[in-house]
């Protein structure tokens, strides 16, 4: 590996490039660490049973004693000189718990609401040391090693949300985080132009900035536009009203409480996640709510239907979650009837689409109005389109574009806005996670050394301990289930002794499939009974690797399937 | 059960209302049975290893040696007076080679092309009686029982598209198929709205009309559109184009082709069953291609980069296809470079959004030129939109409306649709698969019977084994994998015989979990030990509970994760 050559400023993206989550990015300067976001992501279809994928951060060696690191291959925690949150969002503060700890707990940097989403969190991992935090917001300046730091406000879809001006030895750097502009913002002020026109007077050398929305054209729709529609609703609604939207989309639940006070409606708070964001925000007076607007589930009979909000989590179909429970009848206090309006105020997460689609049926079938995205602009990006991104530029005018945050494509999208824009194509990094980039004022480009970034999995307790063999063989499982042959072999005649026990699951229904297994168990004390053959020592190994190859074979003829074949031989 | 009224027309609606796919529908009029359609449907995520969905044909009793079934919960196959296929797609015919035998394999009639689509399937099915199909065309007329069939050409995406235009003794049906209107259709002709005219004279009772489309907005783009855009990519790309599609897609194929014919290059059709359409729909002349224009894959190096098309399926990334080989480099001749164009000219079947965009990442990465339906107008819908829903409505007049092909959320769109055309909505039925639906000259009502309509599901050569307590189980073992835990007793001493046996799949790393299975073993032998107890007859069932439900506890506290415990005991 190569050593730092300490006129460049290296910068480690771990997350977030080629993909949509898990947001962590390395700002390196003379061996100094500079961390900015620390998120996690959903699992992939092909991968059963995992809760997240987190940001690989085996780069970093906790129990490194030499404190002057100079290879990317192996940083010292004691040099991080902090860590950098931009908004409470969990693809950018969801790996916190399974990362910090092996950071040795370094002092992070968040805006007050951010703060408290993420101790709220730490509250599941309470052996863990208490947290570091120090509370910036719009205007804040702080120094941390080699990086001057000035935090910004950011238009998105949650309050506290920051956007990063970082002085370095090199040049400055903008990175936006999340964002969007928007002229007519909720619970929170338009987009402040001159501060940009500012920053862009002092010279911005590299722009790291969001790509989630740069493959939708034109602009963002602003949340104005949204008020004004979930408003008609509102207005038409003859019943009670059930808005589904994500827990951590605090302008949006803003929204929907202002309407029912307006509509004189009171409102429900429905979802653990929700109510305890909500209660999070309305302590930092980040949410604007009347007295006495709020009630509890179990109290909605007090009222009449036409002034009942029922505001809750579910909006994705997730099986758990509150709007689950009420399509399915399940809910305790909330009953589905006619006049009854479902409005689905977020968009649909890729992946999710059948879900959602199961769950609105299920509201049609029971009769009622069902109101979503496709049919009406009723949930707004909080990502910044095509036309926001190449304004940016217009107006920062940065000499190096590293687009982040967003699959491949719309990675290679916004460098294409970038070019419409006059950017120099060689001037623009399409990088990957674990690539190394090295800044200085006349170049940015890609090292040869990568460090690791593979993913690591979440599963209950396990951090990074599910890998490639266990999840293939959960989808082998789930594909055709297992069989499980114990054979009991009488070691002085070689024979097996009473019928073979087969244990199956996931394979056939085995009530109906009595002669499929009395065969198989035939099959099995011949195969056995062949293997060990006649004197001699006995091979077991083979004898299990026989079982496993005829029997799979022998099913798989049966019933053209293939299940796990796991032989055990017992000698007695 | 009720007794058929001799005097209404039953319908029985067996799959595709409330779902897009596994399409079958039965007319019953005193006792005899048409048959329309006969298709299958992909499984939901949460239904591993299964192959396809099918309708549910229970209702059928093969055995049945009463000829005069009267009951909707017995019908004897010997009263089919025949099966109607309207089209070669998969969704109306995929259900055939599982159903047909039950029903006694009668009359098929259908348009040479299907026919050919079904033969071919057959082939698979080698051991199953030859089909008897008939061939019918645009105009045709056939009587089968009751019903009088006028059969009149569709536009779809697929040549060979029928509808059915029935005489019934209680008045006229008319069923679209799958259908959109298209005034510049490619290998088709435009619409025959005169056809339609001629029909509505002739008095429609019964409108039974494709819902798939029912959500989009204005009318579907015609397939000119498409050509012309296609042909703009055509007249750019420098080198080689691959252009992936459904394999049925015999209208696009055709579209790729003619336009390579244009711009000189040369065809590699690929993928088994697109190669296989290609060759059925060329020998009857459904396809023009000249001579010359297809070439094998391996003999692409024979010609220039710019004079190349590949064909292809995989659109919807499926693993197994040849664009999902292009992208991974394990195509036997092609690799992907420089210069390069890719055409996804197909919609994303809901579901498979996260594997379309890996595999367009995949393609990114190597640099290629990506063209897909959300940049440009590359790819139209077979189906129509909601004015041409309204159209066909305004010119047909009929008196009741099923809305069937959809999802719910889709049917309830076509019954507002056909609200705005004045119809009442008391005639308009959004009805459920195995619903039983009466109609005479004055109504159109459900009854109160319904048959079976549940999910049969198709795993390798078995068809409606798999059930709740098989898919729970793989769905178990995805989540957490499973843990078999062997333990041999002495017979006379009680104990546990050696060290207990543990075989597990994915559950954790077994490698690096020797601690964890060593405390699982020391378990094992204390909880077995204590469930024998000392002396008298032993619960062998009760210790098998008692290792279920004592390691399972064990396993969760350690690591968050419930795999799925099978407990052998063996007594020696």
């Amino acid at each position: 590996m190569k050593k730092v050559q300490k006129d460049n400023l290296y910068i480690v993206p771990l997350g977030g490039l080629g993909e949509v989550g898990r947001n962590m990015n390395l700002f390196i300067y003379k061996g100094k660490i500079l961390i900015v976001d620390m998120g996690l992501r959903m699992p992939e279809e092909n991968m059963p049973g995992i809760d997240y994928i987190i940001p690989n951060t085996s780069i970093f060696k906790p129990n490194l004693e030499n404190t002057k690191v100079s290879q990317f291959s192996c940083l010292n925690p004691k040099n991080i000189v902090g860590v950098i949150l931009t908004h409470g969002h969990y693809d950018h503060i969801g790996a916190i718990p399974y990362t910090i700890p092996r950071l040795q707990n370094p002092i992070i940097f968040a805006s007050n609401l951010t703060k408290g989403i993420v101790l709220n969190r730490q509250i599941e991992f309470s052996r863990q040391p208490k947290l570091i935090i120090e509370e910036v917001k719009n205007g804040s300046k702080i120094s941390l090693g080699p990086f001057n730091i000035e935090f910004f406000r950011q238009n998105h879809n949650i309050p506290g949300n920051l956007g990063l001006f970082i002085e370095t030895p090199v040049g400055n750097i903008l990175y936006t985080s999340d964002f969007k502009f928007d002229p007519a913002p909720i619970n929170d002020l338009p987009t402040d132009f001159s501060k940009f026109e500012s920053f862009a007077k002092r010279k911005i050398l590299l722009l790291i900035s969001d790509s989630t929305g740069a493959e939708n054209k034109g602009r963002s729709l602003s949340e104005k536009t949204i008020s004004e529609n979930l408003e008609e609703i509102f207005k038409q609604a003859p019943g009670r009203i059930i808005a589904a939207t994500f827990a951590s989309h605090l302008n949006r639940i803003q929204q929907i409480i202002s309407l029912s006070e307006k509509y004189q409606r009171k409102v429900v708070i429905e979802g653990l996640s929700m109510k305890k964001n909500v209660e999070i925000a309305r302590n930092l007076n980040y949410l604007k709510i009347k007295k006495g607007t709020i009630i509890k589930a179990e109290d909605i009979s007090k009222f009449p239907d036409e002034k009942i909000t029922f505001c809750c989590t579910g909006a994705q179909g997730e099986k758990s979650a509150a709007l689950m429970r009420i399509a399915s009848g399940e809910h305790r206090f909330l009953n589905i009837k006619k006049g009854d309006a479902i409005i689905f105020s977020s968009s649909v997460i890729p992946g999710n689409e059948r879900t959602v689609q199961i769950i609105k049926d299920e509201f049609y079938r029971q009769g009622v109005k069902v109101y979503h995205y496709q049919m009406m602009d009723i949930h707004a990006s909080g990502h910044a389109y095509s036309d926001e991104l190449k304004k940016l530029i217009q107006i920062l005018k940065p000499k190096f574009l590293l687009p982040i945050h967003g699959q491949y494509s719309m990675l290679v999208r916004h460098k294409e806005l970038a070019e419409e824009e006059k950017m120099a194509p060689s001037n623009i990094i399409i990088a990957e996670n674990g690539q190394v980039l090295s800044l200085n004022p006349q170049s940015f480009v890609i090292e040869k050394e990568r460090v690791a970034s593979n993913y690591v999995m979440v599963d209950g307790l396990g951090v990074g301990d599910v890998g490639e063999v266990v999840l293939r063989d959960r989808q082998n499982l789930a594909q055709d289930g297992m069989f499980v042959i114990v054979a009991v072999i009488d070691r002085i005649t070689g024979k097996v002794k009473t019928s073979p026990d087969i244990i199956s699951r996931g394979f056939v229904y085995l009530r109906e499939s009595k002669q499929l297994l009395k065969e198989t168990r035939q099959q099995v004390i011949k195969i056995v009974e062949d293997a060990i053959g006649a004197g001699g020592a006995v091979n077991w190994s083979y004898v299990k690797d026989e079982l496993r190859d005829k029997i799979g074979q022998f099913l798989f003829y049966k019933t053209k399937r293939r299940p796990m074949i796991l032989p055990v031989v017992i000698e007695v």
